[in-house]
């Protein structure tokens, strides 16, 4: 079975049982591989939920980043960027929710280079989103006095939101709750509302 | 040892290793007591694992809701509400967090009487938001077509992001960030906005 075979799996796995249950001998039960085979792949067990880390975040870029980057600057890109994370968020792609959710709340107690590893990836996103509304000020489809940074935040926390109310509390309506407070949040960027 | 002592301690523990890591053995080895000795309190993990989430629920209301519902109605209750939820989060009461935070994560794929106590306690915080703002729009202190129910979940997803930006990236502006979102967020129900 070759490595990224096995990191799919892993992949999968960690979405469902969190980081933490993703050993390599558990894998190694699961696979039906020696322990050594599959140790022989990654050294530890770090290394092994490193890897997997960076695997969700490819298959992040792949679902979510790169198709909402080739959509017009400004509301579009962002809109897209929202919504194709719901859709991430609910995919077969991640059956247990957001990886990146679990994983923040599993390792925000355990310092080392696996919570270092999701940091990092954590920040790029914000920054990814706070980006694409700084992209939007300087096409002018957002207000020039918008701030990007407090978007991004702002968008991560209705993701947080929509994460919780649709797992946990399976509502019904938290996809609808989602896009209202979506709307809001992108109303009070618009430059119309100032100039009308 | 008392029962409600036993209780403490494992109230503390699961903030911090979650609640799946407080269990009867556990407990026994940290408390030097027998296992038999705390399972003749519990009877099950399931059992010990609601206690604690009642346990936690009870410090929750003795901290952040009576406190807040004793301010006037309206914004100063709804902000004493955000105000101490903040405070809550970064207590001593919970070393590892929002215990109810980490244990959505942990438990949404979880099936069984501790998560169906979980989204029954989550359900409770979420409407008690949702008739704080509903008591404000009867008070007129709102807007009339404010959607409390809503503001509840929109007000819990930036108390969600807070969570994540100070506990995992450990953003220095994490409290400024959410300040700023509730200020927005409560800015939208003034009736002052429509009438000005």
């Amino acid at each position: 079975m070759t490595r990224s075979a096995i990191l799919e799996h892993a992949t999968n796995l960690a979405s469902q049982v969190g980081l933490s249950g993703v050993s390599i001998g558990h894998l190694a039960q699961d696979l039906k591989l020696s322990k050594s085979g599959v140790f022989a792949h990654f050294h530890s067990k770090e290394a092994l939920q490193i890897q997997v880390l960076e695997t969700a975040a490819a298959r992040f870029v792949e679902d979510v980043v790169r198709p909402a980057l080739s959509e017009p600057r400004g509301e579009p890109r962002l809109r897209a960027l929202f919504e194709r994370w719901l859709a991430w968020a609910k995919s077969q792609r991640t059956p247990g929710g957001c990886l990146f959710v679990a994983a923040s709340v599993e390792l925000d107690d355990r310092p080392g280079p696996v919570r270092d590893r999701l940091v990092e990836l954590q920040r790029e996103w914000l920054a990814l989103m706070a980006n694409v509304v700084k992209a939007g000020i300087a096409d002018r489809k957002f207000r020039p006095d918008a701030d990007p940074e407090q978007f991004g935040h702002d968008l991560y926390a209705i993701m947080l939101g929509y994460h919780h109310a649709s797992r946990l509390l399976q509502d019904p309506r938290a996809e609808t709750r989602a896009h209202a407070a979506f709307d809001s949040l992108i109303a009070a960027c618009r430059p119309t509302r100032k100039t009308a």
